[in-house]
């Protein structure tokens, strides 16, 4: 399974090529995965309250094809591997069926002192759909 | 009438507060001017194609409450007044029933070298309907 | 006295216009404000520490030229006015002698909760040098 | 030999954690580049008058430390490899001599349509130097 959230390109996300910025496409995957947390549980507010940090350690991002003004985009999420205290995501940034950016992403749990933590079990669970098969 | 357009906060946006910082405000009423304008069928490239360019000289933002994570917003735009190549608008950020902060904006029209123009004629007419009363 | 600060433009902040979009304009003029009490000795690590924060109610800006790529601009900062627990600012933006923006800002002393505090002493003393005369 | 150039963390730019959003790396990795390819002569204005476009095509980022307020880094930028038509760049986000990031960038030229160019042969030279050896 993997989960999906719209964004939409904002006119100031845009450069002089009238492209959206790459570091936009960036920010745009995170949107996605924050989504997600948040959906199951895990939002923003409830990780500094149980002393998580999820924190990016590694992306590798392929720019496929350019996004303009007024696109409506879908953010597609899903989770390569879960560990002990790391985890890696692969996502993709659609237009309609088109793919135009592929990234994967290693993110470790930390305490607010950026210490590795595990995973909490019902973060864990709760991912368990969006882990791929095979 | 007034114009209607929701915004998710990001959370790259959200400040060492815990608070969307008081420039994506501004941000976020460009979005929903663009967005009223696209409607209207001048988006971006149809605006850069027929050689204008809708140039914000003038701001008044009051910021009243602050908006955290996750928050879903709407932002409303309506305009105030329109002249021959510049505007006045009127717009809130709300959570609910409740606005986060109000905005008031001079945009004037220009040619792409930054000389004023008439607003085109279907663009005023457009228009009409969001201008308030008295 | 004024407090003077270089900033010099991104790439990815300039949009389709190739011009600095009118918000980064709004976060310069933060960037401004937030190396001036740094210098004094309120930065953001101290501020939080001591439980203060300052938050902006309202800004007032006037966008005078557009700035472009590589452009090399100074953001001038001084206060206008220091009350109890709020304060007005003046600030400009330039490139040379020339002002692109001009900007008025009212920001008030909170503690972490948003309830009104009175501006630390010290804090007040070291802007007073900033408060223009008359 | 490598290209330097100093960034200073802004305030907009610290997430709820106090730390630099990881896209603002990413940013500030584009920043080194455009300031080494502005030197050489090669900015915006030229290379949009050329006809010339740098389009990022991947990028490979490791969070090595995270950054906070009032940082004063530094973003190196050398040349891994030049192609006809494409090159790969090799940085790192600096704060003394300790590396908080580092970052392997793909980036294709083409002309204002997006068909791949070859790198007009001053350009070329001018990155000479900047190109590792090994």
């Amino acid at each position: 399974m993997v989960h999906l959230h719209p964004v939409k390109v904002r006119f100031y996300e845009l450069d002089p090529y009238n492209h959206l910025n790459h570091s936009a496409y960036v920010q745009y995957f995170e949107v996605g995965r924050v989504e997600l947390l948040e959906e199951l549980g895990f939002g923003l507010a409830t990780m500094k309250e149980r002393g998580f940090h999820l924190v990016v350690t590694e992306i590798n991002t392929r720019f496929l094809k350019s996004a303009g003004p007024h696109d409506e985009l879908v953010v597609e999420t899903g989770v390569h591997e879960l560990r002990r205290a790391s985890s890696t995501w692969r996502q993709r940034l659609l237009r309609g069926s088109e793919a135009l950016a592929t990234q994967r992403v290693t993110a470790a749990m930390t305490d607010t002192d950026g210490k590795p933590v595990r995973f909490a079990p019902e973060l864990t669970a709760a991912l368990q759909p969006y882990v791929a098969d095979g």
